[in-house]
C-alpha cells in the first residue's frame, strides 16, 4: 500500500454514528478481519484476550441498554467485543509454549529461556498489574482492528460507553476469566450519517509530535 | 487494499530483534507515518499524547541502558516512544473545542453539548482513572503504528520493557505532564534475523474468537 493510499484510508475513517442496518459485511470479509485480529501482536505473544463478535439481533438489543443507548449496538453489521483475560498463570505459559514448540516443530527444551522471561514477567505483577498489563494489549487489538477496517473500506466505531459487566453477561462470558474491556461496532456507514461530512480535526502536528 | 493483502502485510510483520542499522526511513514515509500517528482515533478525540521520535544516535545510546539492552533501539532508523497525557483538565477541553470550533468553522456555542459530556466524562475520573484512560489511548495508537508499518512494508518492534522514568529524562519530557508509557523501533529488518524466518504462532482462532 503507498503512504497516499494510507493516509487516504485513515482520513476516510471516522467514528461512525449511524450504520446502514441493511450493509452487512460479507463472510469473506469478516473471516478476514477475524484472521487479522488473531494476528495482533502482543507482549511476549500471550495473547491475553477473547474476541467476542455479536450478530444475533436480541442480543445486540439488549446490548443497547448498556451502552447508553448508542444505536450503533443495534445498526452495525458485526458488533466486537473486545475482553482482557484477569490473569495469567505458569498454566497458561506452559500452554502457550506447548502451542509454540508444536507450530514451530521444536523442543519444548529449546524454549526454556523464553518461558522463564515469561514466567519472571508475570511473577513481578499482582492481579490487578496483570489486568493492567492484558487491558493494555486488548487496546493494541482495538487500535489495529480500527486500521485494518479502515484499509479494508470497513467503517468502524469504538465504544468505552458501556457496561462491562453487564456486557459479560449477555456475551457469556461472566465467571469465564475474561473481562469485557471495550468494543467496536462494525459495518458500514449509512448515507444520512452528517458526522461523515464533519471535517477530521485533530491538534497540529507538532502538539503530539517531537523529534531529537 | 484487498484482504489478501492485508493478511500478507500482517503476516509478514513480526516484532523484529535486529534492524539493519544502514537502512534508515525515508523523509517522505517517514512523514506519512508521523501524520498516520497524529490521525490515531481516540476517545472523544482527546487525544491524550505525544509521541517523541528518537534518531539522535547519543540519545539512542543512552536509552539502550533503560531498555534491557535491547539493541534494537539503537540499530532501528527510528524510535518512537508514546507518552500518556497524566491529565486531563477544564482547559484541555476548552482547547479542544476551540480547534474543532476553527477548523471546522462553526460557533463554540455549537459544541456546548459534546463540551458538556467531554467535562462529564473527565469529572467523574481522578487522576490514577484519567491516566489509566489516557495510556488506554496510547496503546490504540501503538496498534496503529504497528497495522500501518505493517502494510507500508517498515518494521517495527514494540518495546513494554524500557524504564519509563528514564526515558521520559532522555526525550526531555520529565515534569511535561506527558509519561512515557510503550516505545517502538521502526525501520528494516537485517538480512541476519533469524527471528523473521520463524513460523508466526498464534493460538487457533476458536481459542481467542468467540461468536454470537
Amino acid at each position: 500500500m503507498t503512504t497516499t493510499e494510507l493516509l487516504q484510508s485513515l482520513n476516510w475513517r471516522y467514528a461512525t454514528k449511524d450504520f446502514d442496518p441493511q450493509k452487512k459485511i460479507s463472510t469473506c470479509t469478516w473471516q478476514a478481519i477475524e484472521q487479522s485480529m488473531v494476528l495482533t501482536p502482543s507482549s511476549f505473544g500471550l495473547q491475553p484476550w477473547k474476541f467476542i463478535t455479536v450478530t444475533d439481533p436480541k442480543i445486540k438489543k439488549a446490548m443497547l441498554d448498556h451502552s447508553w443507548n448508542q444505536h450503533q449496538v443495534v445498526d452495525c453489521s458485526h458488533m466486537v467485543v473486545l475482553c482482557a483475560k484477569s490473569s495469567v498463570t505458569d498454566t497458561d505459559i506452559d500452554t502457550w509454549v506447548d502451542r509454540l514448540a508444536e507450530i514451530r516443530q521444536v523442543d519444548k527444551e529449546s524454549l526454556n529461556e523464553y518461558a522463564g522471561m515469561m514466567r519472571g514477567f508475570i511473577s513481578h505483577m499482582d492481579e490487578a498489574a496483570t489486568l493492567t498489563w492484558a487491558k493494555h494489549q486488548v487496546y493494541i487489538a482495538l487500535g489495529q482492528l480500527m486500521a485494518t477496517a479502515a484499509v479494508l473500506d470497513i467503517d468502524a466505531c469504538p465504544m468505552e460507553g458501556i457496561i462491562p459487566t453487564e456486557y459479560d453477561k449477555l456475551i457469556g462470558t461472566e465467571g469465564s476469566g475474561y473481562l469485557t474491556t471495550v468494543a467496536c461496532a462494525m459495518g458500514y456507514r449509512s448515507t444520512d450519517d452528517k458526522y461523515a461530512e464533519l471535517a477530521k480535526v485533530r491538534y497540529a502536528p507538532d502538539q503530539v509530535l517531537g523529534s531529537i
